[in-house]
């Protein structure tokens, strides 16, 4: 198992423990509970999203095996600690009494944590990862947990779009260049190959995650050489097997014809012209005339792959356009999720417990989609013939109370009730008190799931214009608990 | 210089080299020059950018010490050269050559690397960095100079936009939660406090780089209290000399009274009540109205802070709504740059050396602004009684061919020579040979720099809406080699 753990792109790269990974208000919540005695009080935690990114119907949640990895290791050191008395509060003391900081020293995170498994596909609202424990525990580990949950899944999402409109062609990652820092690219990559990408051309991303690493060459190499041709004569004496031409340097098709000049010589020489790259220009248009060149030259084999700040919706436009492209290579738009950068995931109470009882609880917001599901909640999904028919989130300690959904911003709604033939629960035990019950699965088992929850997804739900929210709700027992339970807050804000 | 270069978020997060971070087809283009017996052949590399961001006149250089401490530490070890053997070409053989790996595993980076100070204000076709020496070294560290740089730069630069619109209010950056990974969030943070920021949320971020780590408390304490003036007064009593209270998670002007009133008990305790937050709702009417009721009670010194999605714009647009806010918490639009979360920074060839002379080299494109700027430049910074009045490109084996600028973009736009009286070269030497010849400066003087580099800008080129270019252009001598290039170029594309 601790083999599974250390392939999550944090024991490999970053060494330790970080613990100070988290914002300074989490601390001095960890201050408060410790000093009214009340750290050991128990808390759910559900870390959820309130709307599906890119205006689109789903997304498939990724990040969990580094969230896991954070979580196992979370220990304060000598050295953080030391950080964290060094830390003034508004008049110039010191922020944290030392006392505090001695418990946070000796401090083994002990919570049980529950996950939906990585590469699911995942709706509003729904807990992506469930934390229960010491309410102390459970609340200074939310900002780590957003960062790490909240871009993974935004990427992934990306990802799966992106690879949906390739329609089968191979769909490469190229984008660490443009990336936001060292594992804003190094995440992206895992992230996108979980959502469907063929590989990337990051060669750490590669060594870490598994990756299969691709890549061509650049605009420099012709530049050095001043000619086209000795610059494809000089790359395929070193690599005659990774042989696909950049031809956009000076003049694109001149350079298609130097890329089939290279390829007869490669032939005579037992090697094959692997394909040409255009990264510039009208990609349509290059693609034809390329594709016929090389047809009619017999490299009928030699893939076109195209890139130049290409997303979804500019593929689906170079395929009405008749676009001749096998790979796709996809930096910007994809690493950065361009048009929508970060998740709002948020990580909000569902409960806690006194005197041995579970406590619900809710946050109230003048907009529905604010106010937070209280409970323990666990997400049974509904199936027939293996198609997703909907989901329904439920309280575990008030068991399921049956397959009717009511809407979750809208409570005047009329339930609906799906016609399924399976029911399973998506929140599976990984951390039972802090230790691992459950292996990780691989980067590719969960790349697999991904493709396969997305395939049983409707294709009202998938497509990329106004998509068809898909059959999300609560069921009967907390649909009247939250409420009950507005009712009173109101009540209570206005005493 | 050692002690300088580990303050950088690299040395301290990441441990050793990471020379894999770079795309597969840098390792590509090094097989080749390798096999070529070209390795050693002289370039020089230019990082620029082509569009300052956000639609704005200016950007503030940033990713400067991380990316030579990168640079420094290069070097691939047994482990990295053990998995590119790993990697297959397109029939399955390895990609690699087994004595290229042995001279890979063998390399020490020797070139000279040349920068603008970080913090410094530049503007597009600028070169950030330049780096000169064997052409195979020169080429490899392409991908992470652009991660490292692109992503710091645009992160200053749009810190640089929200300070400027909170009009000499603090902003205090909360983005962790919400970045891209995990030293997206740490690299961020360090970007935003140079750009101007005056603190983190982020603990790790202020253990790392020395940014001030500010805080309030979240939703989630008061819930778990179920009574917002209990949880207001737990927290007074843990933490008594940091008390600002989340007062919007029932009911916003409610919470502002619980908050007096806990004032009120803190003074009498010999504290004061540091002030409040609002993090929901109408942010100027609220505002106005808290400060009202808190001036009323005597707590003229309580200061408001408001957070909720906020970018300059909407600051920008509180203000003119009369909101009464002492300190701005930005996050998601700040760390992820929401409305454009990538800087598209390049790295160009400039010239090769061939025989012991320096021959400069183009790319050409059929957009203007695409085409490179041949030789080996420097930047020639122009002013005025201290204001920025102009940058001049001029080439460093030419020299310096006067004050006179000719447009970048239209050549045939007259040349403009502005009035100055001081003259000075931006780029300055860090590392000569692959060793370091100039310590770095520490954060907060990189973030001084910025602010009076800021001051030095006209008002006309920081604006948001429209902003007036700054003149930059090339010297006499780089217009024409880079005019005579271009026809020479398009001659040989039709040859």
């Amino acid at each position: 198992m601790s083999g599974q753990l250390s392939r999550d792109g944090i024991d490999d790269v970053y060494g330790g423990s970080l613990a100070l990974l988290t914002d300074l208000y989490q601390l001095s919540m960890a201050c408060g509970y410790w000093k009214a005695g009340t750290s050991e009080r128990e808390a759910a935690f559900h870390l959820t999203f309130r709307r599906p990114p890119f205006d689109g119907g789903y997304a498939i949640a990724a990040g969990i095996a580094p969230a896991l990895a954070f979580l196992r290791r979370l220990r304060f050191t000598a050295d953080d600690v030391g950080f964290l008395a060094t830390i003034p509060d508004a008049s110039g003391s010191p922020l944290f009494p030392p006392a505090f900081l001695d418990y946070l020293g000796d401090l083994r995170f002990t919570c049980t944590v529950d996950a939906i498994p990585e590469g699911s596909v995942v709706f509003a609202h729904e807990p992506i990862i469930r934390v229960i424990g010491p309410i102390l525990q459970a609340q200074i580990v939310e900002t780590a947990l957003l960062t790490l949950v909240n871009f993974q899944t935004l990427i992934a999402t990306k990802a799966s779009r992106v690879v949906a409109s390739a329609r089968g062609a191979a769909v490469v990652e190229f984008g660490l260049r443009r990336a936001q820092g060292i594992d804003g690219g190094l995440s992206a990559s895992r992230a996108a190959y979980l959502g469907g990408t063929a590989g990337t051309s990051s060669v750490l991303a590669g060594k870490l995650f598994g990756i299969p690493v691709k890549g061509t060459h650049a605009h420099s190499w012709v530049m050095a050489h001043g000619d086209e041709l000795a610059a494809f004569r000089a790359y395929a004496d070193a690599l005659p097997g990774n042989t696909t031409f950049l031809v956009d340097t000076y003049d694109t098709l001149q350079g298609v014809r130097n890329a089939i000049t290279v390829g007869h010589e490669l032939r005579a020489r037992g090697h094959q012209l692997a394909g040409i790259r255009l990264d510039s220009g009208d990609l349509a248009h290059l693609s034809i005339e390329a594709r016929r060149m090389l047809d009619a030259d017999g490299f009928g084999d030699a893939k076109i792959t195209a890139s130049n700040d290409l997303d979804e919706h500019l593929i689906n436009s170079l395929h009405d356009q008749g676009a001749r492209i096998d790979v796709w290579g996809i930096g910007t738009k994809l690493v950065t999720a361009f048009d929508q950068p970060a998740l709002g995931g948020v990580y909000k109470l569902g409960a806690t417990r006194q005197d041995g009882t579970w406590r619900a609880v809710l946050k109230l917001s003048e907009q529905p989609i604010k106010i937070s599901n209280p409970g323990i909640l666990q997400v049974k999904r509904l199936r027939l013939g293996g198609a997703l028919v909907g989901d329904i989130l439920y309280d575990r300690e008030a068991g399921f109370s049956g397959p009717t959904l009511h809407d979750i911003e809208d409570p005047l709604r009329a339930p609906v009730s799906p016609t399924f033939d399976s029911a399973e629960d998506l929140l599976v035990t990984y951390l039972e008190r802090g230790e691992p019950v459950r292996d990780l699965d691989s980067l590719e088992v969960c790349r697999a799931r991904a493709a396969s929850d997305l395939a049983a997804l409707s294709p009202r739900t998938r497509r990329f214009a106004n998509p068809q929210p898909h059959p999300v709700g609560l069921d009967r027992h907390v649909h009247t608990q939250k409420l009950r339970l507005i009712a009173a807050a109101r009540g209570l804000s206005h005493a």
